[in-house]
């Protein structure tokens, strides 16, 4: 089968590897309907993190159960699933507790963006759809792989509630479903901070009330005078850079929280201001399968569009042309199909 | 009148100041019954802080209303306030919204190892005791101007709830008023790091169902014992070094919450960590008029005796005697009678 695999900073290759098979009782492989490039992706195509020559990338997908092991009960060949980007028992203390990205026999998806993928822990990390989804369909149920959670985590995290005033910095895909998120759990005002005419445009649909095109000083000056000097009740940072969290933290009214899901580069944390404002951080991983039920039933329902994200969607073939679209800002999210 | 100040390192002196009087409608002097040495007040006096030679020291007090300004319309001469060390106007944004530290028209007490304190923002800042206190309720109400209130905003912000398990970190006074915060608000299992015997009893008697002696790695492997492997579901950081803040982290398990209330010197936050462990961090500088009517209730019910962290009673004449017991830590904290 073909499979996507990273050689190095810019070199993305899609090659032949054997089919995956059941190891473990617990796996379960699934013949992938779409795979997608994540914003994380992007770290080690631009040389942020080290890579082992040939290690397939890519961990969203959706797709149809082609196999599983004996301890896979609740699944059965033919069923169509959402697979978390990071796998879970969702019975280890852990994920009892909410914390299923931190579970204690979890792992990551590998391979996400190929022809089928290896699922460990399938029983406890997977969720099916109500029989076979409508194509339109896909590209939102392929957003609670990852991205419409991570944006609802960094949400939660910085405990959004009805009728706040949120930021949300960062415009990716997980920014704008950050924006969505705040939106649905009852935030009366949503500030989203982004200067790209197409990505404003989503965050509106999503529900964004203001757009901040400004950055830095001046960015957080505009929100200041959006909010009366008051600032944020809650902030969402969607990036995971220095100048991103600093950001956040220049916007966050004393007493709020900064949720952040972006895989923290380079960021220091301002422990000073965080002291002397009180303002809060939260966040990281986003624990999918714990808000997956409920964002599935948001997205099969039709309440969100959270596939709106996708505004490129490429063959499999073409997947080192999505990720140059991705890494020069000319897509917001990529999707592909095998 | 008689006030403390502070030299440079080590250098603490009671001089002869005009007492204070009315300076703006907001105002009240106060005839001090009793004030302390604050932990904090040790960063200036070991040099970690600069300080203008000659500057009055002490930001905890309680006592008699001597005088109001015109706008203070809830306190008359006569009455016994608890004097909040962070003064504010309990009407602004921030302190609607909680945030009393970070009022629009707050300030600090100074001078409270004095014989008498200017409050400004007093209407906003002050709450009276029914009638005059026996005199053995005093330092648990002078605990009310600070320490107490400091370590409740610690469990507050770390969101202790019943039936946590809450590891306390530090075992000076705010960290002893911790251990008393967390098992007030529910905690069914209170673990102190304290490796001083009697701050461990001070615990015990506040609430504490286990103390930790080890620091450090071994530290942490002893919580992770005590708690199966799992890690605390709440961790209370009541120090403000690297060293305490890397401890709290390293027993926080997934999901969970870090409150701080020591003002950070030197820290570095794990941001890493934090955001693969999803382990947040909330707290900063104590907003204690927010508090204060719900503690001040605990205390006169006598349902809470937090005056215990008082190990140590000294006249104001010998208050520099009283910092070098706090600086070698043979006094957990010291209460000055003018």
């Amino acid at each position: 089968m073909r499979v996507t695999t990273i050689h190095g900073p810019g070199d993305i290759r899609l090659e032949e590897r054997p089919q995956p098979g059941i190891t473990a009782p617990t796996d379960a492989v699934i013949k992938i309907t779409a795979g997608c490039i994540c914003g994380s992706d992007l770290w080690p195509y631009r040389g942020a993190n080290d890579v082992t020559p040939g290690t397939p990338i890519g961990h969203e997908m959706v797709g149809v159960v082609e196999e599983v092991g004996a301890d896979v009960r609740s699944f059965a060949p033919g069923d169509f699933v959402v697979v978390p980007f990071c796998t879970c028992d969702n019975t280890c203390p852990h994920c009892r507790n909410g914390a299923h990205s931190a579970c204690s026999n979890g792992g990551f998806v590998a391979g996400g963006q190929g022809e089928y993928g290896l699922v460990t822990q399938a029983e406890g990390s997977m969720v099916k759809t109500d029989g076979m989804p409508d194509p339109a369909m896909v590209p939102s149920l392929l957003s609670l792989a990852d991205v419409f959670p991570t944006g609802w985590h960094c949400a939660v995290s910085a405990r959004v509630s009805k009728g706040d005033t949120v930021v949300v910095v960062g415009d990716g895909a997980v920014g704008l479903c950050g924006v969505l998120a705040a939106a649905q759990l009852g935030a009366e005002r949503v500030i989203a901070m982004s200067r790209h005419e197409p990505r404003q445009q989503i965050a509106r649909q999503f529900g964004a009330t203001d757009v901040v095109a400004e950055r830095g000083r001046e960015g957080a000056a505009a929100v200041m005078e959006l909010t009366n000097g008051v600032g944020a009740d809650a902030v969402l940072e969607c990036v995971g850079t220095d100048d991103a969290m600093k950001q956040a933290f220049a916007v966050a009214r004393p007493g709020s929280m900064v949720g952040f899901v972006g895989a923290p580069h380079g960021v220091e944390l301002p422990v000073r201001r965080m002291f002397v404002k009180n303002v809060g951080l939260a966040g990281g991983m986003a624990p999918v399968r714990r808000y997956l039920p409920e964002l599935l039933d948001l997205v099969t329902a039709g309440a969100v569009d959270p596939g709106l994200v996708f505004d490129t969607v490429l063959p499999l073939s073409e997947v080192a042309a999505g990720y140059r679209a991705m890494d020069e800002r000319t897509a917001i999210k990529v999707l592909l199909q095998p």
